[in-house]
């Protein structure tokens, strides 16, 4: 038995997962940071918790794994993006409240652990999962072991598809994540309902009352040519730095998570394969990665990190 | 003992190298391409040269190791750029003519496991080395073990740096290869000495009898304008293919090798290092990469084809 915690930016999430990958149990917690110490605490209640509703004692669990927003090593934590923690170590303080070993992986590694080892990726040895959300993440199994390299590897959404092209939070110009993210779309969505208003994305806007990751594919659904356009677009730069990782690291297959991933797959998913296998190129060995849809959703993240054990 | 084969475009060199990665004796042959059977039977031919020339018997011999410009896997050669030959089972070949077990990488893979066996990147647990030619070439050393996915990974110079931008050889537009190869520098030159009549390049071109890899840096040295302009824009295209393998895979070291990368210190690796380390993401975690110069030299082929076995 396995303690698995999805640290948020605003939610604990622990689940009780079983050898198989199931969640018996879950229990959620609001974020409310103050410092290390007690955020320690708090992880280390939230696994009792979680032990608590699901029947099972201390010794019955193996470890506690916990996907962290930032960079980590062994158990410590080098680093978090929006919780104000660097050069953490967190198993050291979570063991003065709860005496199980943790493991700590990033969030998108987790994402990757969990649907290598429960869904898509499964039986795979070189597995990458792709997160659009507000950023792109980026998780890979390589050799069957997740890679994170000297801690901070797999940052996949910082590489640039534009030089000099459009501001990044990391303080590059140009990168992937600026295009490719949730929030890369709909600054495009934007753009283009503003070149274009006769296009059908402002009444779509409108009915779902803002502009979101979905606009653009509900309107091209429609028959808008406006937002055809967009999502073309769109696919061509998720495409583009996919093929920057397939060149880079051939898997045998990438799995896209995330919101924007769950658009139609004629509209995003085929045309994305398309561009790969075109341009990748594992097409002159006659293996080109299959591009898939993450299958998990939201549970990834607590799965991921109760199975970080198989992965690290 | 084992022996070292750099198989080239144009040439085949073997080397006897010792377990300290010392090269005992080298013989070479032209690559007079007859087919798969014929190349088998060269390369045979020329490790019992070496063997010969070396004074020591089949039986001190562990392996035949070959770098090739290609793709492998196992002792079978999946396809290769400049050598027509496509699923080749190679080692099965070669023993028709020499009972030795046969390890094959790709080209870069040797540069790579050469100077991490034996050159600057010594000691290190994930290493890449970046050779700058007529193309990017790269090679990854992840956990300590080669890493080319499922066959044909490692082809970073085919990551977009300018999407859109200039046709490369791979079908892609905008790779990292078309603009920071030595052919990429040189098409470079040649836009800014026609765009700058008055530039140096012009002269420093003509003493030289034509523009190559070191024309921009010679000028720059001389005080040239225009040619530190062109200096500085390479290094920063450079730059930025390399931060972008920094945020994918955080190595401890990455080695340039290639003939560029003997351009002046001050001119090319000093703005690299000061460019990657204002951009890359391991900066959060003060784990900024070092960014060296390969060491080996001409012999980091047979060496690191020589020292597969350490790696594979």
């Amino acid at each position: 038995m396995y303690i698995g915690i999805d640290v948020g930016g605003t939610n604990l999430k622990a689940g009780l997962v079983d050898e198989n990958g199931k969640i018996l149990a879950v229990e959620r917690t609001p974020l409310d940071f103050r410092g290390p110490e007690s955020f320690a605490a708090t992880l280390a209640s939230l696994a009792k918790a979680v032990m608590a509703s699901g029947g099972v004692a201390e010794k019955d669990v193996e470890y506690v794994g916990a996907g962290i927003p930032g960079a980590v090593r062994g158990g410590d934590i080098l680093y978090t993006a929006n919780i104000p923690m660097k050069n953490v170590p967190l198993e050291k303080l979570f063991r003065q409240h709860l005496d199980l070993p943790v493991l700590l992986g990033n969030d998108a590694d987790c994402a990757a652990v969990g649907e290598w080892s429960c869904g898509v990726g499964r039986g795979t040895k070189h597995f990458i999962v792709i997160t659009l959300g507000t950023g792109v993440g980026g998780g890979m199994i390589l050799n069957g072991k997740l890679y994170a390299g000297m801690g901070a590897g797999g940052e996949v959404g910082h590489i640039i598809v534009q030089k000099d092209g459009v501001p990044c939070n990391c303080g590059r110009r140009g990168c992937w994540e600026a295009y490719a993210s949730a929030t890369g779309l709909i600054r495009q969505v934007r753009e283009a309902m503003e070149a274009h208003p006769e296009s059908l994305l402002h009444q779509v806007a409108a009915e779902n009352g803002a502009v979101d990751g979905r606009t653009a594919f509900q309107a091209a659904e429609r028959g808008d040519e406006t937002a055809q356009a967009v999502c073309g677009a769109y696919a061509a730069y998720l495409a583009a730095g996919l093929t920057d990782l397939v060149n880079i690291l051939h898997p045998e297959a990438v799995a896209l998570g995330g919101g924007v991933a769950a658009a139609p797959e004629h509209l995003l998913l085929d045309p994305v394969r398309e561009i790969v296998a075109r341009e990748c190129y594992a097409r002159h060995v006659d293996q080109v990665p299959r591009i898939l849809r993450a299958e998990l959703g939201n549970d990834a993240g607590i799965i991921g990190a109760a199975m970080l054990g198989r992965a690290i």
